[in-house]
């Protein structure tokens, strides 16, 4: 089933069989909107999964003509080569990109869920993206891919189904969320709860929580940035119109933080926001599987980790010492750390390192270098 | 005019002057409160002005069997030596502690300022101070000292009263607020706001925006200390009776976060709290007086400026860079870092670092060492 959205992208759904998830609720007739790019080769041996970020979708690549969010390394010529690769990257469960999620019906009444959408977890959207590449007939992927959420993704992915993954590349992500992380996850999600018109939930067909979802999005794009990025591009700059000693008086960095709180909530399912950030706060791939090094055992593939060092989210220290654990156990790994003034968000920006550093893994795995 | 407050701190207050704001207007029948720790001497040459950071008050030191907030390094025997020093320590204007701020009266009509109250600058804070300190006698301060917010303030006291100050102590502050800074302070500001309980600053004798300002001081709690702390105060830590895959689960670190909000509920004035923070937006040693150089040029104290390693609302570089313009500019000026897990708020708890290098730094200018 294709459906044209209005950005005219075209996605696909795949239906989920009955969906246990790791909370030992099921979530039933879920979908997965999908999209693909490239060509699944005959041996069906050229495939890569793309996980995205919290408020991503399925449209990494370019198609349809909308460019798609990891435009600058999908394509023809880029580290993820759509005449070589076979590119697949499905919204989350959970999202509002398509798959089922707190603003999707019940099956039962035909009603938005709202709250009474069951807590989904990395875990339970790795599984969902699992029986998505199973349906398409691949019974390995060459590698799974992401960044931030998506590199949480990834861990599970390496973790859960050793077997079936060549090769992962976590990026600026980690294996367990720090209580940082938490932290801000919390603040954005009260900005969201408080806001009167958020209704428990219960905003479908009546007002959106708009100002809450602003305000969380505004903390999101502080911790996306750097300190020297926000120096750099706002300074002190003021609106030369505004009289500066008055309350309302604002200055650059305002209006953007402002601007970036306004786009998201014209795109983005506030349910959905708490949701996934949810998701992210029990990320931790030793939960019910013991010791940390016990759990790293089990990772059969090989990964290349990249972390930036200006990322205050997932500070780069957290991959690069799971990278060395993996490697005092016998693990293949690599680990790069990109120097970059864009902070967390440098992994979907500072395409030339992205490209040459995945490309390089990727081709040293096909054993063309 | 002593006035007994509940917690049986003895405060005093002085009575300003009609007081010129930077904005132009005038704010009138403005108080002070103010306390003083050790005793004044003859030539009335040994006193020390504090200025506190944003929630902070006058209770600096410790007195009325109350500890001040910077008991640490205040008192004998310490940096701040009461058997030496004369200690002041004002709340300051905009603030909720006895000094005269939005909560306050309105002379004209009697009822509390709410956002009638002008905005108020650190340079206005500073100037109110200067008054309190003339009026006490003193025609030199032996030295400025601040952290964060305090900090400000010690900047413009170096700048607007040089021959005032011998010496001034920077900590954990900056010479100009950063966008960063600007972003973090909008976001908390919008909290508040955003609290349909706030009232557009008309919430006195009404329900006090209790949500909108428990959560911008989660963002400060946040801002005021370091990833690793919180890793090693809380990692993953959650409260073992509820389900974590619940949408109300919580971890230990938002159950702190939730804490502190609620303990500055309890304390503090919302619109305080927005005024103060516009204050430090508006911070900048060279609005309306020229190039950054040449504004450092009409500093005449010695400085000891002290950054934090782990800061990242000021991070260290800012005080580091301004110390080495002031020496390639010929001005007496040292710089230490600390090296500590506790991130921005160190100065309010590593008493080893703050008594040995300002307790020296004082001593040395008395000729004692």
């Amino acid at each position: 089933m294709s459906v044209s959205t209005k950005k005219e992208v075209v996605r696909k759904f795949y239906q989920l069989p009955p969906l246990e998830l790791q909370s030992g609720k099921v979530l039933n007739e879920a979908v997965l909107a999908y999209e693909t790019f490239g060509t699944l080769n005959q041996a069906k041996d050229n495939a890569i999964l793309i996980c995205h970020a919290l408020t991503g979708d399925s449209h990494a690549g370019s198609s349809d003509g909308v460019p798609g969010w990891w435009d600058g390394i999908i394509g023809p010529g880029k580290a993820l080569d759509t005449e070589h690769y076979f590119i697949i990257c499905a919204n989350v469960i959970g999202g509002c990109y398509g798959s089922t999620g707190p603003a999707s019906r019940h099956p039962e009444d035909g009603k938005p869920y709202g709250l009474r959408f069951p807590v989904v977890t990395i875990r339970d959207m790795v599984q969902a993206q699992y029986h998505l590449v199973k349906s398409l007939g691949i019974e390995r992927l060459l590698s799974v891919i992401g960044g931030s959420m998506g590199g949480m993704q990834v861990f599970e992915w390496a973790v859960m189904y050793p077997e079936f993954v060549e090769t992962y590349i976590p990026i600026a992500t980690s294996a367990r969320f720090s209580a940082m992380g938490i932290a801000w996850n919390n603040i954005m999600r009260q900005a969201i709860v408080n806001d009167p018109d958020w209704c428990q939930g219960n905003y479908y067909g009546r007002t959106f929580p708009k100002k809450g979802l602003n305000l969380a999005r505004r903390l999101g794009m502080i911790t996306y940035r750097s300190f020297d990025l926000y120096e750099e591009r706002f300074g002190r700059e003021m609106n030369p119109l505004c009289n500066p000693f008055s309350m309302e008086s604002e200055y650059e960095v305002e209006r953007y933080l402002c601007y970036q709180g306004n786009k998201l909530v014209e795109r983005f399912d506030a349910n959905s926001y708490l949701y996934l950030l949810k998701a992210m706060d029990l990320h931790d791939i030793c939960r019910g599987r013991g010791e940390y090094i016990h759990v790293l055992e089990q990772i059969s593939a090989h990964g290349l980790f990249i972390g930036i060092d200006t990322d205050f989210l997932f500070p780069a220290q957290e991959l690069k010492q799971t990278a060395e654990q993996l490697k005092s156990i016998g693990k293949p790994v690599q680990y790069r750390e990109m120097k970059s003034i864009y902070g967390h968000d440098a992994f979907l920006i500072e395409w030339d390192m992205m490209n040459e550093w995945i490309g390089h893994f990727l081709s040293e795995r096909r054993g063309t270098v």
